[in-house]
């Protein structure tokens, strides 16, 4: 029986690209951008988002008039879903950075993209409807002696915050979608 | 004295790309995508975030009570910018569709993408501010006799529908500026 006895030749083992769905080579900077998802930038801004969101819930929570006006009840609301939306996108990045995993492929991007950008612009819209009635209050009415126009004040501020957090991830994940 | 005559080969004349600032061949979809600028969906985009910005900016400075308030104050001022800055790029696509130009170079694309950016974003927080205040006055005070309810609330939801015109030229060109 003839059989073929192929000679071996070593050859370069191909770079590993996390099962197909890694970065391509032209693109691979967006790799080391800080604040993309699993980095311990995108972790920092996961986390600075869900304090603020959660400390503007909690101040304004605490009143006991906000239940009077819809929109601190909405700014609750909002900053709630903010705050569950970061710390689960938390605890994503933490996993990915424990086992080394890359969260850059499409379906994952696009679903952090959106994700984001309903979050970020239910966030910005509590806080300037509450900003608006906070400043009708303060500075209009001069009514801050019947209400706690501090405690509202801060509530609005960190939702503020929480936003100003949550954009550089929106507009990373959209950057990093619309470049592939 | 030996000269080379060279023979004359008829070859393709290279495409023409608006001196070098063309939209690079994989990306040429880009081109007709309607709501980018210098297309006709773009001018129609642009009309209508005009018309809307100017109505709202009619309805509430026709009201005597609007003085009253910061956010309708903030509101009229953020809808007059937008309604300027939408009939700036308004004239600019008319322009471009008329001498069939393409205004998608970098840097103008860039200069769009920041200005929509900052108006729409505007708007879209003087409309959140101003919608606070309509549903504190309207729903939750009920202090509809005393005030214009429904003139503040036309021109809160025409400054939301001219963000909402706003949005996907804001996108649209992000769009093209990342994936250059």
């Amino acid at each position: 029986m003839n059989m073929v006895h192929p000679s071996v030749h070593p050859i370069e083992a191909p770079p590993f690209t996390d099962g197909g769905a890694g970065v391509p080579p032209n693109r691979s900077w967006m790799k080391d951008v800080q604040g993309m998802p699993g980095t311990p930038g995108g972790l920092a801004l996961r986390f600075s988002q869900f304090v603020f969101a959660l400390t503007s819930l909690s101040i304004m929570a605490s009143t006991t008039d906000f239940i009077d006006a819809s929109a601190f009840r909405y700014l609750v609301a909002a900053v709630a879903l903010q705050s569950l939306w970061s710390l689960s996108l938390a605890i994503v990045d933490i996993y990915a950075l424990l086992v080394q995993r890359c969260l850059r492929n499409s379906p994952l991007i696009s679903f952090f993209t959106i994700g984001d950008g309903i979050t970020s612009t239910l966030t910005f819209a509590a806080a300037c409807a509450s900003a608006g009635i906070t400043v009708l209050l303060g500075n209009d009415l001069r009514a801050c002696k019947d209400n706690n126009c501090r405690s509202f004040q801060t509530a609005t501020a960190m939702a503020f915050i929480s936003w100003f957090a949550a954009s550089p991830s929106f507009i990373l994940n959209f950057w990093s979608l619309a470049s592939r």
